[in-house]
């Protein structure tokens, strides 16, 4: 019964393996292992993209960080929504990355950029000239801190606006596969073809120990894009036990496999809270995540089962009355199972 | 015959096998891992520092340079050698994380600063007052670029000048375990008894994946150093599979193992090469890495059976008279095998 | 009828005169002037501070941008209003400045912060330990930016909040004149008996031609002011035209009665207008500023009267119906005559 | 007797009368003004550039610092002399505008970096790859720190050097004037036809209150600067006074009578000097400043007489034996006058 983090799950045994097979003789350093041969081009042919750039960095903050710096100048502005990690949970790694932009918020339900709050905001914004600091880029992050997601052509909306003012437009895609399975829709479709100039595809939260491709689908920003991955300590020297890592989880679609599982056990979770007497979601449940409130009783049952999860917002308490709703997330992974699930709502009952 | 680099050998398989026990079920992220508690004692009983603040962060270049960030101020000056790491071989990621610090290039024989240039740069440094770079920090690499080796006295030496001016010193000790056992004396008496207020303590190179620890002897860093960690993007969410490593590392003196073995390994081809008919050392061999120069004839052999190592500098070439001298960097890790070494000395004569 | 800003009226001729006194010879350079002497001494005295740091800079922004990187670190916020100066108008200074710092923004009327709306916001952030942006400073502009004021009770009801938190104070006085005369109160009331830290104390905009003092309240911060002023480029070598043009601002209260001047003008202005037909203020008019809308037909005549100011927000145009009204900024200076008041009013009424 | 630097001469009368003359009535702010026109045309003349895109601001550091931020990446070098101002005596101002570009010093005679030397260095930078900071730009100063000119030709080495490695180039010219009227060339041939790309052209030093011109030869460079010099707090609201400045400057030649003049003393001195018993030059005198060494007799009286100017290096001491020598720099402006010259030489033969 935990689901406090997806980040609190183990890596997935195929992945394991594969560092296990990766770990034989001596290879390449930095990036020039066979293993990451094998890597881009998987990469290359899930996104249909030939001449796409691909890198491998071990976390989330880095590959965020490290695109907007590529994509943003210091004297401009990131356009993202209110509750993107990269404005909430990064300790400002996007303004340390990038020399000081601007991070620019944008409403909208479900950590969802409005698309009219975006535009208007765009529009509003740099107007005075020099005094100003400049329009730079919009990111968006699929699926969202709320457990939502933006479809190919929800993508797509943002992108047009992002273009009308010739703004490169950023995917931060730590939940990337979540989304996707979700949306139903092609990695392609989801980003380039929608408009999306570059990529965070997440792997650490879906299976992996610790790993993120970044994904440039314009080659001329490679060369600089290694420059600041050096620069900030993310390339790794002994580079291939990301590659096996990230090669393993693109196998025969185990990261679909994986993100399919997580999403059921979501929608499985979602289904059986609504029915519990008295609560109700906080924001619908699309993708590998369940935000929703129920009486305090319930939770007060499920602590004492041993159910790990985080209210939401921190600051609520299991004293007070018991029919008073407290609100949590839950996130499933690829590792949760029915079984998880289905004690967790028997006790959540109250 | 692989010589290329220690950033090249695979991990030991006590390594592999730790990370393999580590993943079982759910484990708190970022740090707070069971796992980390056992490295954090460790790494306090290794050093004799029982307040000392103890981090994981996954590469060399992120431990240096995240040090550098809390000890020195961007308006100041890093003291280090010419030929030092955080100089020559990180993309300025000294500058990046320090907001701009200037690194000062101190002279010495194999890579290891003089005290007398130390002390004399350091005197003349600084004096016009508000118009220049202020004095910050001395920066050491132990062993050196040049597999040389400072001793504990050595070390003591280069502290005794940086206290004159009250100036902290950080140890690069990416291949810190091969400098300990090559000098003999204790982690302790290797830093903070001789004076070091920080340590990249190394483990990539010594038969790790990618882990490197930053120990704070003075715990009042650590809130800060933990702030520049995350907003860096090297604080991993499953932090797990870097404490096992660490973990590992430390259990039954592996580390230290690993080390003695490499330095053998080192020992042992440097004797051969200076028995090769006109070969010499560049440096002193005193700790894993050998500097040496051999006729080119014997460097042609040794390409032809696969010996793999870096012309130093790069742009010599096998191409020219047979008897001239070409030099090279031959690094040993905890993987070379007497069998690797008697090979390549055995075609190295030419 | 020059109305568009007190950046644009001429320096007042005591000033040009004290700079055509100081040309006399040689002068020590940066600051080590006899005039600085003179004018530290003045400040301290005309805040009754007779410990405070006190320095010199050309502009607002460099003013605000320096104080900043002094008071707050990288990985903090500060706290101040959507609309200030350090917000909307210095293209990223204080993020430059600091290494990335964060604004967050309060809400509030007539560009003053609510109080309620700053302690709530203040409350909710950092909650997040080390993923969060810490809480940093706050920094209020006084007289704000839409041409009302803080009391020295408002001030300390900012600062009060401030400190709860342990936070520090800067006050933006690009207008601390106009705020004061308005407020009558004393300097010292103003600022640090309210508990402000740090202030930057405007004279360009109310008489000279360029020239901002630095005031810090405690002067451990003097010094890594000075390394961050010359590391900037914004220590002057011929630091006495400075001095001199500081010198003559604050002898026999010349700042005051330029300041009681400008208000007095605002006053005239706003009152002449609220007489106009369909007109009415945006906001109080409490210092130099008048912030109003009147019909359409009365800004043709203006402009066709040859009147200068900026509509606010800037995109309304005078082509449209006659008794549509057009809001616009109308700043008032040292040298707007009550002639220009009259002669404004007289065509503005349509 | 004032000999201890340009920077403490005062501002030449016609310089204080144009700032007295564009002190009527409102003008333009932020460099709107119309003087900056007429600014921007002179300087464009006086280059033959009709294209270049002129900015001013207040000071040397600010002038060079925004220059390299906008031609050197932070990931990149800018090779420069050990000795200059831009190295020694701008506290690390290059970093911190830059974002922590490294600094990578060429020696040289006379502080002119010599060609090979640098055309070495220029080719054993970077050679690492990713792991390397990378070849950026290359400033050199003219006059140099050293008091010696680069003529025309061999501005012209140095920028053929770079242009081979496709480096732009800067020419640090606080004292433009003064190495212009030693080359007897102009200031085009000084510059763009020799391959220069940016210039901090002086106007302080040689009589102004505080302004210096930047000079793109390309003004593609044009936007980015404004942004960067507005979000460096060096764009200065009452711009019209640092216009009327460097108007008045270049209005009939000022700027170069003013040049010639300070060169002439120095050479006066310089001759005198080296008549004197045991006098000897440290380096050439070619421009306005003068390094020589003479014997502590004569410093003793020169100082009891009150002569001002500094020992190089400073700690040297008026105490000790009378027939040893000691070493100074001396600088002389526009405002030197001959007997100021000849007394000096009348006391300091001791």
């Amino acid at each position: 019964m935990f689901f406090a983090s997806d980040n609190s799950a183990p890596a997935h045994p195929k992945v394991i393996q594969a560092i296990v097979q990766a770990n034989q003789g001596y290879a390449m350093p930095y990036g020039a292992d066979t293993l990451m041969d094998s890597v881009r081009q998987r990469i290359r042919d899930v996104f249909e993209a030939p001449e796409a750039a691909v890198y491998l960095v071990a976390t989330g903050t880095a590959a965020n960080a490290t695109i907007l710096s590529v994509l943003c100048k210091p004297w401009q502005t990131i356009f993202c929504h209110r509750n993107a990690h990269i404005e909430e949970d990064e300790c400002g790694a996007p303004e340390f990355y990038t020399g000081g932009a601007k991070l620019v918020l944008i409403e909208g339900e479900n950590a969802r950029m409005s698309p009219e709050h975006l535009e208007k905001t765009i529009k509003s914004a740099g107007r005075g000239g020099v005094h100003n600091v400049q329009r730079g880029m919009v990111s968006l992050t699929n699926s969202t801190e709320h457990g939502a997601i933006y479809s190919a052509d929800q993508v797509a909306q943002i992108c047009d606006i992002a273009k009308q003012f010739d703004l490169p437009v950023h995917m931060d895609g730590a939940r990337f596969a979540n989304a996707l399975v979700s949306a139903g829709c092609t990695p392609a479709q989801m980003t380039w073809k929608a408009g999306v100039d570059a990529v965070s595809f997440g792997g650490t939260k879906n299976g992996l120990l610790g790993v993120e491709a970044v994904v440039f689908f314009d080659p001329r920003h490679a060369w600089e894009f290694e420059l600041r991955r050096k620069r900030a300590g993310h390339l790794f020297s002994k580079h291939r036990y990301l590659s096996a890592q990230m090669d393993a989880y693109l196998h025969d679609d185990l990261w679909l496999d994986l993100a399919r599982h997580a999403n059921a056990m979501a929608a499985r979770l979602s289904s059986g809270i609504q029915a519990l007497e008295g609560a109700r979601l906080l924001y619908p449940t699309q993708a590998n995540a369940v935000f929703a409130s129920w009486p305090r009783a319930g939770h007060r049952q499920a602590h004492k089962a041993g159910a790990a999860y985080y209210f939401w917002p921190f600051d609520q308490s299991l004293e007070g009355p018991d029919n008073e709703n407290l609100s949590a997330r839950m996130v499933c992974s690829w590792s949760t199972t029915p079984k998880d699930v289905d004690e967790f709502l028997a006790v959540a009952g109250g």
